[in-house]
């Protein structure tokens, strides 16, 4: 998130979105953005998003997700936006969007599907 | 389609529902809707969704997908819901979601995320 | 399993195979055996797999997978080969193919990753 | 890639190695190597698997993939393996590792079924 420069624009129970903006230094050589900063994003959006409904004393990881990649990532803005599905004492089932903002208008560039493990730490 | 007795319900562009009926030949041992059951009919739903936004000499093949089970199918009938995520010319994705009704309430039980090729039959 | 008339033909610490004959009521309007009953083979063979791995009063559930289709199932007899990846308390990663044979050659028509939950009985 | 300060050590026809060192900067704050960077690496290394298939004048482009995260990614040297399973003329099929080295035992810390669309450039 801090690599990328993203900042937490949405916070409620089941849905985060995090923006981050257009920088160079996260393009590939034809100056759209690599498909691994999208992944992070929208990973990071979901896990947060899954965390929401977790107990406090409780850590969130990644076991798996799934994404498409469907449009060049090309924009001014882009926000990765994860929703909780399905959540379960152990396992949470999230999806999540990638949004590329450019002239105002908003594109979804990239589709995840997640599942994200509670963890309970004793003490 | 056939083997589950399942129909079509709603024939939209860009989504489709199909619908099925309990019925014990499609159980599992503990009496809840077999897992390879839901995916069938989602697949298929979300297949009918992709068609319906491609050209008319066309055929549509699945080239992958992705479902998480979420709750054990038990209920009266069953939905499967495919709606278009992105239409391409060759590549399309789409979401798709297995609902259970019971008792005049609905759960989502399983989710999807697929990807459809477009093929064209040379005329 | 017995819908579809397999058998378990290995059954090995992390591994297992079931295999099926091709028969009618299997297959598409085209011959070739339905995507449905290529995905529950495999995710049988890989939850049995996870399971032999699992203590005694376990049971394992999917939690979710991802299957390609790269190949029309045409054969006379078709393998579900599932292998544990990774093997932890609670979560288990599965990799599966479904192998047609068809006049002594064999051919991997799917290919399937996937994620499978043990759950221990109390008692 | 270069971000990750990342180079090719194996490029045989359908399968590619690509190696990086552990770096501070690719870490999260527990100190394994970020998810991001593990996905892009294994996303990479089946690109150049699935790009040593294809015919001179074409571009390979990432529809999908599906990773599941295993271990975390502790070591001194990371490789993403890539693999072709099925080559076709427009999808290519590849599955990949993240490979994890420490004290010389490499342990895999990541998998991944991944979706490659190979497109040809006019003229």
């Amino acid at each position: 998130m801090k690599t990328i420069g993203a900042s937490l624009v949405k916070l409620a129970p089941g849905e985060v979105v995090v923006e981050f903006s257009y920088d160079r230094s996260l393009t590939q050589q034809n100056g759209y953005i690599h498909a691994g900063v999208l992944t992070t994003i929208v990973d990071s959006a979901c896990g947060f998003a899954a965390y929401t409904l977790m107990p406090a004393d409780s850590e969130v990881l990644t076991i798996e997700y799934k994404i498409n990649f469907m449009s060049p990532a090309k924009g001014e803005t882009f926000k990765g936006i994860g929703k909780v599905v399905k959540s379960g004492r152990t396992i949470t089932v999230c999806s999540g969007d990638v949004v590329a903002v450019e002239g105002g208008k908003e594109r979804v560039v990239a589709t995840m599907q997640a599942t994200m493990i509670c963890l309970i730490h004793p003490g």
